[in-house]
């Protein structure tokens, strides 16, 4: 059986397909109608591995999680607000985010640090705790429960929930990996820029859960830019129960690659939701860059051009103006042979050997007209590649952040 | 006298207010109707210092120009058009710059080498040199001569011309410093990034003009940022005849602080213009960084704020968000203590120790409907300080750069 056998994308697949996992949403008030309160829980604990913003000012729930992985690395429940950010709220916003913790503990019976914590929303202002001790107070009821629910309730300006699951064989078992997102504004990781949950019902001891989640993050969610702002509460936790398999997976285990890639597809297609719901988007961006004599100079160049406002507007205005990619592709900060690059936009090929050729307009701007545009750089002088996605900046983007906070 | 006595602006002063230099423009048709060729020409060669876009892909003009300053450290002419960049255009590209150069040299009846070019507009389209060859043909009527000629012959999507000029003291004789620039779009220096010329009629030898070039370009058209986009093409020259004054200029003259500061003070008036002009832009940003424990730190986290398309937006819309800004400045990939920044907007403290503080909104949002926003950020832990420039991001600049090529 083919690697790519092993592994199957399972429709409207999320936080809960794996076994063991459950999770809900409800509205608490924090937001004034839509859900603002989600949780996951694991029937038994599961190995927990963790990246975060490399922002300075990390959000106080960052740091409570990082309290609770570090007693046992293992995590039980996450509890999720959405509409405060409790980030810059100092000592006070320590408090709540540590109350969030001891709530959600006390709720579900189990010790705190066996409890993530995770915050998103307006920065600087406290999380009104009496609503989401009410909301606590509800999140045993019936109609609060499933998936969509979570999904909702982690959303800001997002227009769109996003998830995905895989399936793959490990050992002749069935091991699910599934995952929930939110991305939309302050979308450029520098570790990863949103916040992402993904369970699995496969057993990884923890340093190896983390050492791929650290790698797989780098490819995926780092690789997303949505407007160049690092935002100060990213997260993406990883939750491994072991329910289906309960053998350690390694590099060592024959199946390792299958699992390895399941996790990682899952990663990449909510870094790609995000991108593609960034604030006022229209389009998708998505850079192949090929032919580098690096992996670091594929990235850099790849995020430079996907994070190029001048490249960004031309998409949204389809158009083929592929002089701002190649510069682009100059100020990444990398040292390349300028004059050996290759441009397609779509299947449009309009620069060689760092020259313009001759191309139909017509067919660039349909391809600049796709849901997902495509841009492929080719180096020339080398053998590393990189992706990066991206979205077009238009109006909208500018509506929504000039008339967020009022 | 004191030190500021010494510097005085002069009303609509320009490239031409220094003694010997004259200057023009006229439209040969790169454009539609605006004026697309200028020059500017001194009566004797003039020490000629430049510094150039740090993007890989330089335009052909900026390699010919380098060429020219190499002979001789001297420049007599200057030939600039706009409309097309000469970038990524290949040998022809570096012939059609030669071709201008040597144009200029014939009609001035001047040394080829004495000339430097310069272009600003689409990127890899070449220039129609018959258009150029009739318009340098027409140099010479009286009614193309002028610096307001000149300053519009260079623009592209800029409303407005930039033009500054001071005059100061130097061994009691008066020493004029002016300059003019282009902006708007493709605006974030790493070198400079836009066309700016600078002339005096002071005396500097060549590798002390060049030094101070810059130190005072780091300084000044460094610190402005409109899009994140460093362009293909970005120059500063500054040309030096010693008509007013010709004994050498240096740090030992009593007078060099008195001249250093006019020139320093010319190129941040031109980055400040740049910057308010900025594509789409209605206001002008203004971040102070002080406090900082370096200057790299100040420069780093000025701009970081200054380029945030979500503190661009806030600014737009009069939105107090300080929370970007702290933002912003975490994620400037500097390391200092996120608890004692302190942040003001315009008048009116709006963070203190890393914290919000209850601040009036009319207020604020006051100070950011103003024409220059200023933004104070105090880090609390060091002497280091800096100023960066930018403008507020619009619905303007999506609509102009969705449709610029097209």
């Amino acid at each position: 059986m083919s690697k790519t056998n092993l592994i199957q994308a399972v429709e409207h697949g999320s936080v809960t397909l794996a076994k063991g996992f459950s999770a809900g949403g409800l509205h608490c008030g924090l937001k004034k109608k839509r859900k603002d309160l989600g949780w996951i829980f694991s029937e038994t604990p599961a190995v927990a591995a963790a990246v975060y913003t490399r922002n300075l000012y990390q959000a106080a729930p960052l740091h409570v999680t990082q309290e609770s992985i570090a007693v046992e690395q293992k995590i039980q429940g996450v509890l999720v607000n959405s509409g405060y950010a409790n980030a810059c709220t100092g000592q006070p916003g320590m408090d709540d985010a540590y109350a969030m913790r001891r709530m959600m503990a006390e709720k579900w019976g189990i010790a705190e640090h066996l409890v993530a914590v995770a915050s998103t929303g307006l920065i600087g202002e406290r999380i009104p705790m009496d609503k989401v001790t009410k909301g606590i107070a509800q999140a045993d009821r019936p109609e609060h429960q499933g998936a969509e629910h979570f999904e909702e309730a982690i959303l800001t300006t997002d227009t769109c929930p996003k998830h995905y699951a895989v399936q793959v064989e490990v050992d002749g078992k069935l091991v699910t990996i599934g995952g929930a997102a939110k991305g939309s504004g302050m979308i450029h990781p520098n570790m990863g820029t949103m916040l992402a949950f993904i369970t699995t019902d496969a057993y990884v001891e923890q340093p190896v859960l983390l050492s791929a989640l650290r790698e797989i993050t780098d490819q995926t969610f780092n690789m997303i830019t949505v407007d160049g702002d690092t935002s100060t509460n990213d997260m993406v936790l990883v939750l491994a129960n072991g329910q289906a398999y309960d053998q350690p997976l390694d590099q060592s285990h024959p199946d390792w690659e299958a699992f390895y890639t399941g996790f990682a597809t899952v990663c990449r297609q909510l870094a790609k939701q995000i991108a593609r719901d960034g604030e006022g988007a229209t389009r998708l961006i998505e850079v192949e860059v090929k032919g580098a004599p690096d992996e670091q100079t594929a990235k850099a160049v790849g995020k430079a051009i996907v994070g190029s406002n001048l490249v960004k507007t031309a998409v949204y205005g389809k158009d083929p103006n592929w002089g701002r990619i190649v510069c682009a592709a100059g100020y990444s900060g990398q040292l390349f042979d300028p004059d050996r690059i290759r441009v397609k936009i779509g299947p449009v090929l309009v620069v060689d050997q760092g020259l313009p050729v001759p191309f139909s307009e017509e067919e660039a701007k349909r391809a600049l007209g796709e849901d997902t545009v495509k841009i492929e750089v080719d180096l020339n002088q080398g053998s590393a590649q990189a992706v990066a996605w991206g979205c077009d900046l238009t109006y909208e983007y500018v509506r929504i952040n000039a008339l967020y906070r009022t």
